[in-house]
């Protein structure tokens, strides 16, 4: 039976779901062979190459005296491997993503839900992508990297390499703004107010503990950064272009969250006022990522949609992706849940798959 | 450079455009070859597997002498091919879709539109699912056999594979049905006649020349089967579960189209009374697939909506589909063009790539 080697660093939220999927799958065509697994401080390697017992990593993991192995390390021992093998980066860390290039000139591909690689400087972009899969070099699938498990990356990828060409991309790609505008702004008229939406968001366990590492726009100018430069344009970096901040100047440089939220309320009535004004013109606010091909631009912002726009009814902290494309003028329309472990660790794995049917010998 | 060698039954609507995108695409690091191009009177082939010269294939075909390719005859011209080989079925055809194991058997891989193979007997289903992939056979794909282009097979197939419980699938899936009933029953109330909209979808060319050969809900039901299959149901046939009919029987032997549209009006005051019922109780009219996992039930229903819901909202002769899983208890949404000359082929093509990433040499 062909098979590959996984290596697998981090085992956090989307980490350790991942491994349980990993363990529960049907016999398949391919044998999927975890042989090693680590975080920064810890690592379990199986040296000669057989599978790792992933019944009991979490145990093995804790009770292991072996030291978290580096990339370098990862590298060189999976040059020797007796099968094609994959390393699934399930962390956020941006070194890790800097070495794609060395790992994939190594000819080891890439799965992974980290953002860093493909939304940083357009360099490392072109390091990855001007390589990735040629001359026996390594693949690398990133679909969990915008939208989490949502089909978007790979058929946004395979509308471009078909011919069609992109026109415009606009999207609510965050789970916890969309949550807080969802909320906050409605269809059916409410008075709440936006600090009140951005406390419970907190305690629903929706925002980073510091909630302006949400409101900042960050995230989401790094997932348009990615949707972009798949659709053709060079994008420079994720500060290239316009993203509209939540957070009042006079909050930015608050030392605390808990801080932030209790002087939140101050500028409620700035939000209520462009609310109202939306509802006015019977729409309401919705935060979102924008690329729009023809003018050449991309932006982060909040925007305002008609009551009827699928944008408009949408509930809980899904995302939502509007894509026109020269074949599709009436935009697909892609939607759901954007974040969680497992729906997360499933775009993963989904990756995985799709890199083993093509290298697994 | 790896490549594979492609064989195309039918040039018609989808066929042509599929040629076309194909003579489009940029250099990539397989190289697609087009060796033969059959429909059932004609054939070009190239006897020395060099590629065929696809900007002037129609009228090379039109002047070829040589007689349409059996699939007897492509099987064997295939078998001696160089290098690996794809058969894309650009046809309905029924007894192509049955020749399917026989293909896949010799090594062959399939990629088509056709939806025929997946909606029969589940017989024809198990032969080419139980051996596609396996042991030196071909691999099957056909994203475009549902839904055309829009992202949905592969996706769903994605998600079973990962571990995923598909708990209920609901949709709009025919072009057609989805304008009619998009244009019949609204948000904003009219007073539109069920005859008239379908005389003015059958003049926009939405219909088949016989409007009943779309409101008989039979393709429908052939799509629903496809989605219950992969979902884990074991549908028998697409006549195997209940199916309603947009047809009065007394004009389901009617002898024209003509006649048909002629005294569909008697019936109109019947779809009214449907229509003014949903409208009572704030919701729309529309006519759906339906996949019910924990019920073991499929159907093809007229159903009512909601204002709110996201079929309600659904404009022009989009498709959309909601899927609820276990992991996605609220359901991802796919919303687009589910018919179409380019974006049918560009399905098709999509799935040409996958196929020759796994198997070019
Ligand atoms: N959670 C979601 O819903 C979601 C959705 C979409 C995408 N993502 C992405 O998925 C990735 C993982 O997210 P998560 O929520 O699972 O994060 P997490 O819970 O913080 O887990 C990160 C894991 O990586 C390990 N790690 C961090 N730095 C490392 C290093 N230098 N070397 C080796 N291991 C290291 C951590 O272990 P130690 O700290 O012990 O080293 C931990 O096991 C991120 O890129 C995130 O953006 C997450
Ligand atoms: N059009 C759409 O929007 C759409 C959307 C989704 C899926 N599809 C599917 O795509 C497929 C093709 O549709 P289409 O609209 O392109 O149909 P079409 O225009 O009728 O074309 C069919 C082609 O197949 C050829 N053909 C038929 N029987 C054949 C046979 N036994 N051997 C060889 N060639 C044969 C025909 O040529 P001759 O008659 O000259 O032999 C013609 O070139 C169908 O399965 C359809 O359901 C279409």
């Amino acid at each position: 039976m062909p098979g590959v080697n996984i290596a697998i660093i981090g085992s956090g939220v989307v980490g350790s779901a991942f491994l349980k999927q990993l363990a529960n799958i049907k016999p398949q065509e391919i044998s999927y062979n975890v042989v090693l697994l680590t975080t920064s401080k810890k690592a379990l390697v199986s040296s000669d190459y057989s599978p790792l017992n992933l019944s009991s990593y979490d145990s093995a993991l804790k009770a292991s005296s072996t030291a978290g192995y580096s990339v370098d390390q990862i590298i060189a021992f999976l040059k020797k491997s007796p099968l094609p093998s994959i390393v699934v980066d399930n962390t956020s860390n941006e070194s890790i993503a800097k070495s794609y290039p060395t790992i994939i000139k190594n000819g080891i591909s890439v799965a992974t839900p980290n953002k860093k690689a493909f939304s940083s400087d357009i360099k490392l972009w072109n390091d990855i992508f001007d390589v990735a899969g040629k001359n026996g070099n390594g693949l690398v699938y990133h679909e969990a990297s915008v939208a989490a498990g949502l089909p978007l990356i790979s058929p946004l990828k395979e509308l471009v390499a078909t011919g069609d060409k992109v026109e415009k991309i606009e999207g609510i790609f965050s789970g916890t703004l969309s949550y807080i505008f969802n909320e906050f702004s409605t269809i059916s008229p409410n008075d709440k107010k936006f600090s009140d939406v951005v406390k419970v968001a907190k305690e629903l366990g929706y925002t980073e503990p510091d909630p302006r590492d949400d409101l900042n726009g960050l995230d989401v100018a790094r997932k348009v950064t990615i949707l972009a430069r798949i659709s053709g344009l060079e994008v420079q970096s994720p500060t290239s272009f316009p993203v509209e901040s939540l957070i009042a100047k006079e909050l930015e440089s608050v030392k605390s969250g808990d801080e932030y939220l209790a002087r939140l309320p101050e500028f409620d009535s700035d939000v209520a006022k462009l609310k109202q004004s939306a509802a006015a013109e019977n729409k309401v606010l919705r935060f979102i990522g924008k690329v729009d091909i023809p003018n050449n631009s991309v932006s982060v912002e909040i925007a305002k949609y008609d009551y009827s726009h699928p944008f408009a009814a949408l509930k809980g902290s899904d995302n939502v992706i509007s894509i026109k494309t020269k074949r599709y003028p009436n935009p697909i329309i892609i939607q759901g849940a954007g974040a969680g472990a497992d729906v997360t660790a499933a775009g993963v794995l989904g990756d995985v798959f799709k890199i083993a049917q093509r290298i697994a010998k």
